[in-house]
């Protein structure tokens, strides 16, 4: 054992989305609080290197003097044995961060430069603090639409690239921001049973109470390995996984984990995100679904515009051919809000029980209708029959039932979590306004997404007639703690407005 | 026991300035997983709480199902027993994100805006990644004047304020970055010889090699009790101690954990840092030193004569009594780099020994001496003289003395660490280039101020003549892998330029 060598120790935590190391205060070779002053070290073990924000223990339980203990994240990284020998040193701030200051002071940046900075931060050189710097330095209007484009190539080339070996490789995505909206899981088999490719690689929920992989999990397996995947798509024309294990655009998520909790979402940020995603997973075509209402990530039809605008800029010349579809985000899509509840209206739609909440439907079907007119062969305007044909005649549910075969089926439990509470109307009158933000939270801390049957389940919309004391949407848990502070949230802010019929949020966007 | 408490534990981890709590993933009662897709909580006991970031435990030796960890700063910060029961909520964004929000978009902050943000600062609602959105938001020309003021007042009040009952209380800042500028242990002693109140509470080091109290502390006691300085200060018109036990503008200390770490030093943060804990100090008089060089942080007179307005717009409005000196930044002043041999250098000024640093002699006079005539009774252009004769007579010397037996004397050690490497001139010529920064670097690798013995002590300065193979500087350190960063350190960059007479950096400011 070299003099200035420590022993690797795995520590059981999990630090999430961050790196850190644990020193012991005694350690006799390296200086913990001198190290600590500076907060970063490198952790290098035969060629192997990670880097870690540095914690000082106390404890010699946790950690020895002659040990370095890293966090789960950290130890999966460095990926060698427990034991092994590893020196430290002093990380200096990854040198790309003089870029993001030159952004700070105003400066343009080149495509270089957006290079170098997402290149640290896939190598786990930024702290969460440097890209939080990042984030609000190019947020905004901060960046200009040729920065834009250069950051959106640079998150493409931060991984790796599926290629599909076809001409008309087809996609959809929604900016997000509406509860309940799992379109996906309709286009989808709609799509495929059309012929058309649609290899859809769908992201788990960050700050909302379902994704599409979230959803897709109640029904079958979506943690599929590249090789698995490729299979399904090459037999079925399509596929309902997560995108996680393919390491598309690993900077996107990695920027995420810093975005979200900080609530910043700028319109740039966002169109670099989804188009990096995109092209990474082989799209060649992609239809972007923008909803716009008063509690919509987008409020008013002229940022929707401004929207599409950088979307087809940045698309256009990355060799993408992309549309934009406008659609009406005043409240939750169908009733279900949470995986369950979602997989039980998605169910329905497919299965034509005259239960199934229409607009659900109605939507999936337009944005199918819009992706099969991407077919050569495909008359203008026809898409939308064709997708309806498909629906009607069960060719869609059967195209979801081999996905789910193909992927893992799951025992089909579709029951909601038992602890559930009623939420009344405190008056007489119609349903004027629903908060999407607001009954995403509901739904969320009441255990969405991570318990599959919690969350929230609409029986009233916008425009029907509800009576004082009448149930408006239920509330469903599974743990007794989630349940308490979703009804305590609920009871300060239900998210619903009753009032008079002529007060109803009317629709910014005709739609159907 | 309630059926959703947890027994709180101490971790001995110390996570520095940011509150850590850690939940076995297996805990009945809260979901782990969902909690840490929010990654802050609340910790509730009796009235007191403590927001933390929320990291999840896979080993029951760290943390037990029905424990909840805490970092030693949450920990002493919820101050209650071990055992103790607490309940654990979701912890929300602090409300005044939204104004930081507004900020990002381009809007102008308020008054109140700085006094919600500044309060949630203090009570430790924002995470590291919030305060890093604040400080870029807010950094470089993002702040008006107007709302400069704002945030200084805001700051001011976000702590306890000083109050001497006297009319003229002096005190003195750098804005750093010179190394070895400890002037103001020479500017103390004389200032209060003359009988003018200067109660100065110093800073530690933070990117720096040494600060002011972690020089003093190698001659005296500098962590001292509120009543405690209050005493000396009244019976000998000043001291030199640290200011961290005050609680003097709280915020600052919270927003410079995330501000040097990114490098992000903007002019109207610094302002408003300064100001601040002058004012909540309990100044009535300032003088600011601003060194103008090219490695200095100010390197060309327009920004320091920008930056001087700055200063003089807030202090003004803050019925401060403000001067601004613009120095020579060119090099280090003196010659010893780190507390030990910073103290040596003050110690021979202090002495009148022949061998003593001219330029720290010269420079603390210069200062001294502008203080001095902030007396009404002292005629315009007398202060240097005065000063000069304080020093010379011994009565500096005298005044240091007595403060150092009154904050507590330490058995005096003046020679630096014994690991020692010299680093040699690799040709014959005259200094020409120091690197403020770089030196500032090799002595905190070193070890400084950590360890009091390690630095750099400069035997050459600008202009000096020099052969291939002459010592420029030694490095002293303690710890042999700190000895052994600072040597490759100073191998890749030594921070000494060796050229022509002519070639010699031209001071910008005429200074002595």
């Amino acid at each position: 054992m070299s003099n200035d060598t420590l022993q690797i120790r795995r520590i059981g935590i999990d630090t999430y989305h961050e790196n850190v190391a644990y020193l012991n205060r005694e350690c006799a070779i390296y200086r913990a609080e001198g190290f600590q002053a500076l907060s970063k070290i490198k952790v290098c073990a035969n060629g192997a290197k990670v880097l870690a924000v540095l914690n000082v223990v106390d404890d010699s339980s946790i950690v020895l003097p002659g040990e370095l203990g890293l966090s789960e994240q950290a130890f999966n990284q460095l990926n060698i044995a427990e034991k092994a020998l590893v020196t430290v040193e002093h990380a200096e701030a990854p040198e790309s961060m003089d870029a993001v200051r030159r952004k700070i002071n105003g400066e343009r940046l080149s495509q270089e430069d957006f290079d170098s900075i997402t290149k640290d931060i896939v190598d786990t050189r930024y702290s969460k603090m440097e890209m939080a710097a990042f984030l609000v330095a190019t947020g905004q209007n901060n960046l200009d639409r040729d920065e834009l484009l250069y950051l959106t190539r640079a998150m493409l080339e931060s991984g790796e690239r599926m290629n599909w070996h076809e001409a008309l490789v087809a996609d959809k995505h929604c900016i997000g921001g509406i509860p309940g909206n799992r379109t996906s899981m309709l286009v989808v088999p709609i799509v495929a049973a059309h012929g058309m490719l649609i290899p859809k690689t769908s992201s788990r929920a960050i700050t909302s109470p379902a994704g599409t992989a979230d959803t897709m999990e109640v029904l079958a397996e979506v943690n599929l390995q590249p090789e698995h995947l490729h299979d399904i798509v090459r037999q079925y024309r399509g596929c309902l996984a997560w995108g996680g294990t393919a390491k598309l655009a690993p900077v996107d998520d990695l920027l995420i984990s810093v975005e979200r909790p900080l609530g910043i979402d700028s319109q740039g940020q966002m169109v670099a995100s989804i188009l990096s995603k995109k092209l990474a997973a082989g799209s060649s075509h992609l239809l972007i679904d923008i909803p716009v209402g008063p509690t919509a990530k987008v409020r008013y039809m002229r940022q929707a515009l401004a929207l599409r605008k950088l979307f087809e800029f940045v698309g256009d010349r990355l060799n993408l051919h992309l549309e934009v579809m406008i659609t009406d985000g005043r409240q939750p899509i169908g009733l279900g809000i949470g995986p369950v509840l979602e997989a039980r209206d998605i169910m329905k739609v497919l299965e034509n029980n005259p239960d199934a909440p229409f607009d659900l439907r109605q939507k999936s079907l337009q944005l199918a209708g819009r992706i099969i007119e991407f077919d050569p062969d495909v008359r203008g305007g026809q898409g939308y029959a064709i997708a309806r044909d498909i629906l009607d005649s069960g060719r869609a549910m059967a195209k979801m039932n081999d996905l789910i075969q193909a992927q893992g089926a799951k025992p089909i439990d579709l029951t909601p979590g038992t602890l559930c509470h009623e939420v009344l109307s405190e008056q007489d009158g119609v349903v004027t306004h629903i908060d999407n933000f607001q009954m995403a939270k509901i739904a969320r801390i009441a255990g969405a997404p991570m318990d599959k049957k919690a969350g929230v389940d609409l029986l009233k919309k916008l425009g029907d007639k509800v009576h004082e004391g009448e149930p408006i949407y239920r509330i469903h848990a599974e743990f007794p703690a989630d349940f308490k502070f979703a009804q305590k949230l609920a009871v300060g802010d239900s998210g619903y407005t009753i009032g008079n019929e002529e007060h109803i949020l009317k629709p910014l966007v005709p739609f159907y």
